[in-house]
């Protein structure tokens, strides 16, 4: 299948400078693609603090099983992706693949096989060939340099119609630290799945405790806060690896929860991953226009939450808005169906700046055609006041479009 | 829009017989449509006692709260149904237009407001206009007889392909007793919502609370075991009414739900049930293919239809579905995104007969052709064993095709 890029990509990538200690590779192992890239090395430094986020399925894939025990003492030395193979599904073989794999990248660079992290994306249900990476493993840590991020961003995509980049610079204690990220998602051909990855790599010296937390935290408002058609891999792995080596300018390293400096890092990982998450959005497959759903005065944000996404998630929502139909019943339907407190006579629906339904009935006063030309913009802005708390939560989604169903439906020939 | 008969359609329909105390009686009141009948009147003898099912959504329709109110002495009249305007997100409007119509309905048939039940599918957000009703409501009563089955399926059509009806015949004290069904759904146009109706009717005298326990306990297996699209209506109703007509040729009446005489009846309404609920999927916007989703041998049957739903549920799943693709793999993503009790290393996963995974891996032996031969049937079986307990579960659903977005996309021109 020849996919376009979609026409809510982004029109320039981002330069992402070097961060110290980070050193990246890429090489075409052969594992599924042809005459592409479709592997990633990179290489951290000796002292590299690494922390992460998985996906929630009950039926996680190897290398996501593997990441989550060697996260427990939080060091890290060399993280090895691959596109292609989602190595999932894969039973005994797929764990002994990811050991192989650990184990040769650990000996070509010298570090512990233990602190070596694993994500694969692809195919699932085939055994992923270990001994292909081997194959590449001498030349991609020959070649590991500091300023291959956009070449890392390529070499992990799978049917993503554009690579994800972005980076962030702020100042701790007057010293400039700098926060790169790449990602991948959601495009897929079948039988692939929709792996979400994202890697964030800093130079701030830091915990793993507080990585983690901050990682965790940031996750929920941004990969976690994003749906393409509702579907959840059994491979999504979002981590975060800080070398530490802003340290030699001054930085002192952030222990301790309580440090004044970390909402100031916090703010621009946010935003890295908020980018990157949105770009994924912006590449759901078949998709014409990036939708933000934002929910107010709910109960609780786990409600808020619930409601959004049950807009997000709904086919007849997200048909609607591929057809540019500002159908506030069904934004109801699907605030009725998530079962979270709601009452119908207090509901207001806005599509970007108009009100179009208020008090449980269409609003009078609404003009169809402002609605409409809203309609037709890439951007939409869908809000949902319920007039019952004070708690609001905003997740972002694309449309559904016959494209959608074309690229999943695998029409075997 | 021209809407195609469902490829999934019944080749022929059963002729309903007349059930004792039952009359029926259609018309045009120009609702919404024209040129077709969109007003169904139900009159029921003295002694009728109903049941009801309603929507689970927190904003259901103005007729759902009445039906809901008026069901509490379980004694039922009338019935009017209307297709073309839900009176859903309507306001005091709406509540207005449910009272009018039970009024007028009620003087003209010469039954208290209070025992006429209403049911209204269509646009949501439409004032509905009651005096429409008022306009056509003696005629109705006028003509009402006992053999207009077809023309009631027919009249509350919104964008269903065909008309839905099912019967059953069961002998309780040696006598005949009949049971009726009529149901509408899932077809829809924006901004009208897929709602699903379904009315029974029998002959069978019982009491108020044993209809009601039959009713609410064979919903979850029928109508509550079905999905399109996952979006829940506004207005979902299903509603089972008893004229206790048999009582006449010697049936004793059923007041106690440890009856031994109520298996049997049950039975028979399961089937009747069922039946409608099977051929609202095989009317599912767009559908090609009918699928039956069966999860075995999981720790309770709540996780089973969670789990069964997740699948049925799942676009990547449907998509595959309708591109004929036996992608187990997504079958797998959906099982582990359900958030309940699931061992990857046990699950097994068959199409049709054929076992294509087992032991967290691809089922070695299970030949490909098989499946793909199998996969272009119109009727799909999909189990997946997860080897923990022994509860299971089923539920019935379509795939996903280019036409439902087409359906649902009122792409405004």
């Amino acid at each position: 299948m020849d996919l376009k890029i979609s026409p809510l990509a982004p029109t320039s990538f981002p330069d992402l400078p070097a961060i110290e200690g980070v050193r990246l590779s890429t090489a075409q192992a052969g594992i599924k693609y042809k005459g592409r890239t479709d592997v990633l090395l990179v290489l951290m430094d000796e002292g590299t603090r690494a922390a992460g986020v998985f996906t929630r399925s009950m039926c996680p894939s190897a290398p996501v099983e593997w990441c989550r025990e060697k996260l427990a003492d939080g060091a890290a030395r060399a993280l090895l992706v691959n596109s292609g193979n989602a190595n999932a599904f894969t039973g005994l073989k797929g764990r002994q693949a990811v050991e192989i794999s650990a184990r040769d990248t650990g000996a070509k660079a010298g570090v512990p096989a233990d602190r070596v992290f694993l994500a694969s994306t692809g195919v699932i249900g085939e055994p992923l060939a270990a001994e292909k990476f081997a194959a590449v493993l001498e030349d991609l840590v020959a070649e590991a340099a500091p300023d291959k991020w956009r070449s890392a961003a390529e070499a992990i995509m799978t049917t993503d119609t554009f690579p994800k980049l972005a980076t962030a610079r702020v100042e701790i204690d007057g010293v400039p630290v700098t926060i790169n990220g790449v990602a991948k998602g959601s495009g897929m051909i079948a039988p692939d799945m929709a792996t979400m990855l994202g890697f964030l790599f800093t130079d701030l010296p830091a915990s793993g405790h507080v990585l983690q937390k901050m990682l965790a935290d940031e996750v929920g408002g941004t990969f976690n806060a994003i749906t393409v058609d509702s579907d959840t891999s059994t491979s999504d792995t979002v981590m975060l690896f800080a070398t530490g080596k802003a340290a030699a300018g001054g930085v002192a390293a952030i222990e301790d929860f309580d440090d004044p400096r970390i909402p100031v890092f916090r703010a621009a990982l946010r935003g890295v991953m908020e980018d990157l998450a949105h770009q994924i959005v912006r590449d759901g497959e078949g998709a014409t226009k990036f939708v933000k759903v934002t929910v107010t005065r709910a109960t609780d944000t786990q409600a808020a939450r619930k409601i959004a996404f049950s807009i997000a998630n709904s086919p007849l929502v997200k048909t609607a808005i591929a057809g540019e139909d500002a159908n506030w019943g069904r934004v109801v339907m699907a605030v009725g169906k998530a079962g979270q407190p709601a009452d119908r006579d207090r509901l207001a629906i806005w599509f970007g700046d108009t009100r179009v339904a208020v008090d449980g009935e269409r609003d009078p006063a609404y003009d169809e055609d402002t609605v409409s030309a809203y309609m037709k913009r890439q951007d939409i802005e869908l809000r949902v006041d319920l007039g019952l708390g004070d708690a609001s939560d905003t997740v972002w989604t694309c449309d559904l479009t016959k494209a959608y169903v074309e690229i999943n439906g695998d029409y075997r020939t």
